[in-house]
């Protein structure tokens, strides 16, 4: 059985468990107030191009989002996003539990639009009753979006110049950064998204770590910003396991280099999916793929193949899911394609 | 230097570490699904003598406590523990965060009475004006305690039978469960907790993992409890992580053996202690040890060992907490008993 | 200057204002256990066929709305309203303040349908993911409508059955619920509101009271409600002021005798502006009237009349709302034909 | 029957209902945006002596302390109380509910002191821990007191300054703010509540209002304040009824002339229970008087006395409190007498 399921379904890059066995029994103090914590802080700034930077070790991206936003907005404040957007729909709605609305735009495969945001922006507050509605107090993407799509440099820039205009940080949502930095679908590198972004997270669990996610405060973090962690019940005792990951995947470019795989190999699967004459449901240029399959073949490849269930397309057809990550394999492809 | 910090200063056991690398490269669904996850819930069920029990894996000791307690009380409930209780005082109020309050009650070295307990709840539906105040919708307890002590049977028993009085669920806090079990301090038994309690968690962070608590409710869960889990930002992707850290755990009991030797190495650090006449704080038979020290002493030895400050005890003297674990040396304690 | 701003530009029915002085130094007990607010649940009580229904007082509409969805809605739920619906837009964001998503469905001119609600329910269940979304655990309607717009007795009882097939309760906004039951545009009538919905609320702010709604819970309330209400800060110390107040209401039929005032009133009010060839926005058949004016006109009449802004139709013209309540004059209503 | 059960019994003083009546049938915008409002406002402010600060009307006392708790504090931040403050008992836990924990100091019959507070302030920063724990960022205290005693000027100084020193607002419940200031027990003013605190209510509900409380800022308001206070379900519809209530109460001085009757209603009800040798439970200069009673007395008194059950005071005793008011007569206390 092949697995295409998503990017998490295997461990972590073998390197990050040499790491970690390697630093095992050493005593370190917790909280990410280790070595380990501090080396991944300062190689992930500079990475960033970014010295002032303060960085945050975090478990998971759903824990982030909603930490990371809560700590942002002001209690009558909630966060514009998507209307496909993760914390819209999939977060079984842990922004709302911080008290913050998720107040939604149309997004277009996943991606808001700089003029639209200002549209929004400006027709909430010519609303003679603004003060008696959820005011947006931040803005959320996600880069690559739930779609697999990407922002291109110049997008990024008009969004982030509405955001400042109207004084409200945008955050950005990298559960799957590294395979948007690696793709040729976009001119947006890790420095582009620290100039635009006042907070933005650098996604370890879908990029080759057991878990964990690295908050990037480009200006200054939220005061006390570890007690906010806390509170919500996302500080990790062990920081190591969080410090010692990130370390090792911003040493000589592991990050880097592990996405390119990935997007290496998603190019190769979409050749085989493109002689397979399956038609793509939209064009994604990272590492999922997204094609629309006739019921009864998908019923027939999943008996050989882990693949998602996307969405009903018609009533024989489903749009379906094909996941590379760091762990894929030529040779899956190949027997995909022997598959199909 | 040598540290008894607290008992999350190193990595996770080895065997953990080596069954990771063994299972890494396997496809694996996520959020809990996978089958060593299923193996490690089947595994402690029968450590608890309690095959209907559900079981669920958590990341971290606040993130449990605020997600359980919050599952289990309605929204006008609030919970009781004593006034030295974690979720009390060092969970950056993870539990009010969520609306609850925590409802007080004077400890006794962190444990809780039976009969004190009767008389709170007695005192609150006796106050005329009990509609008006935060009614007690749990009782949360942790063995050991945050003094290192720990409840006998018949303690136990008697919080449980209240409890049930009031029909109230009672949540036991095991963050050092595995302590609290291989100590000679009390008859306590696992199938012991499981009995007297109605949801209660086995520390993973302190003994022996990497990170994870695993939950377990001997009856029912609270209904759709993973998405409440997820909705606190505490639903891990990659639950294989905490499925074979658990697995492990829990197979060959490692569990109570690592505990077991944590136990052994604290009585050996308490000969040390008594042998150097420093006087104890308080009687603790578990894996953490509180001395009263003169602050000279203190800042001297601190320059070769890690221990921690606990509370000031005069003006001249200092509570001090010197904490073994699993991965404890005996030749520690030996380096100890030289610099002391 | 005369006013179709809203339905509360005015104080009290001068009735309650009688009984308010009258009733003035009696000394009563607070929190609503005097005799006044059991007499005007009694009323209530009968006036919805309702026997042992269940009748608490709050303050103000959102207030109301925000207790009742958090204390008959689990934590991991959310409410589905139409996209329009006043919790989803101009409340501040009330209901995620308690922890609980707005889930929302396309809205007809305010309404919801009951099998596009049925689909959507279907939908959610049937999503593979569905356990990492917010549940619906329960369904808010108005009537009227944001829109002016009302249900049928049909289809309030589609909904319902809906609701009772997948268990969630109904929960229907009532603020101006008088002026829905006095309009000739349906046949839903008290006692059908309260045999198809689980809890509602009848509006006194809109309709003749100083404030005040009246929540019926025709089954029971939940557990320690009053509680619930405290702990929202929507408990009022002199509940006599919302007891008088509906009972006054509900005596030899006030309540409707009002707000049929209204309705006749909303009726002459279309006739003018009918006469005046002013295209409605839509057809409404309560209080609340929405036409479509040249932006000119309506800066010139704004002079004169007070009404209120409702959207932008189109560049140069807008959707303005007139509103009539229990205190318009007929004489307004010609003076407004005279001015137009 | 006579009733000193609180002073909340009546309705409200004859002059607030005859304004409302008076100004009834006037068409005005709601949610305080009313003429009414602007001048109560105008004249709170003259009173206050302090002709910036920015005043709001709320509904009642919970709502207003959690309303303002919640605007003035961070996320992560508590707010500091007497352990038998309001807000820590008697509010259902409604502080809590907007997440933030009630971190109790030891009270003095109801108040706290300026060294402990800077004690406990103090001693929170040093706790090496202290990042894991609550952040005290508000100091709330009542004036009178839950035991009806009073601050003096030189006390709420000495607060104030702790306050300022460590950069936290002080807020002064004032739900009795009247007959504090008109009892001969203390030589605070209004103007000196307003030097000394950031943020203080005026109740309205306690002293002859039907409903109502001044929340001033003698400052600078919290940031869109009004949309806070929505959010909370706690802005009034009509806002003139809070605005023509608080307008009246401050005219011609109308607030401290019914608060000065209630003392001196106060000084004849001690006198009453010294002469019957009834012993003072503790000194209170305002209008709540506590006694020792025996209970086979108590029981025969309530046969023709309302009046409220306290604590208990031994087996056979019993404490309780019996209240005047804007309300009370003469002719009720001689009644008293002969009932003792």
């Amino acid at each position: 059985m092949i697995s295409f399921e998503n990017d998490y379904i295997q461990g972590a890059h073998p390197e990050i468990l040499r790491r970690l066995a390697e630093s095992n029994m050493e005593p370190l103090s917790g909280y990410g107030s280790d070595p380990y914590c501090e080396r991944a802080r300062e190689k992930i700034r500079r990475a960033c191009g970014c010295e002032n930077a303060e960085v945050y070790f975090l478990v998971g991206g759903t824990q982030t989002n909603a930490v990371v936003i809560d700590a942002m907005t002001k209690g009558y404040e909630g966060v514009v996003a998507a209307d496909s957007g993760h914390i819209a729909i999939h977060e079984a709605g842990a922004v709302e539990f911080t008290g913050h609305k998720v107040l939604t735009v149309p997004g277009d495969n996943g991606k808001i639009n700089g003029n639209e945001l200002r549209q929004y922006l400006q027709g909430f507050y010519q609303d003679e009753n603004h003060e008696h509605m959820v005011f947006p107090g931040m803005v959320y993407i996600s880069h690559p979006t739930e779609f697999g799509t990407l922002y291109t440099k110049e997008e990024l820039k008009q969004i982030s110049e509405v955001c400042r205009e109207y004084e409200i940080p945008l955050y950005l949502d990298g559960a799957r950064l590294g395979y948007g930095l690696m793709s040729s679908g976009t001119d947006v590198s890790l420095s582009d998204v620290a100039e635009f972004c006042d907070a933005f997270y650098i996604g370890g669990t879908k990029v080759g770590a057991l878990c964990g996610e690295a908050v990037v405060f480009p200006g200054k973090a939220p005061k006390h910003f570890l007690t906010s962690v806390k509170q919500h019940g996302a500080l990790l005792a062990k920081g190591r396991l969080l410090g010692i990951q990130f370390d090792t995947l911003f040493t000589d470019e592991l990050y880097f280099r592990i996405s390119r795989h990935a997007i290496e190999m998603a190019e190769k699967l979409k050749e085989v999916l493109r002689d397979k004459r399956l038609p793509f449901a939209w064009e994604s240029p990272t590492n999922q793929q997204f094609v629309i399959m006739d019921d009864r073949k998908m019923e027939q490849l999943r008996e050989k193949v882990v693949f998602s269930f996307w969405e009903k397309a018609d009533q024989n057809h489903t749009v379906v899911r094909f996941a590379t990550s760091w762990g894929t394999k030529e040779e899956e492809i190949e027997e995909l394609r022997n598959l199909l």
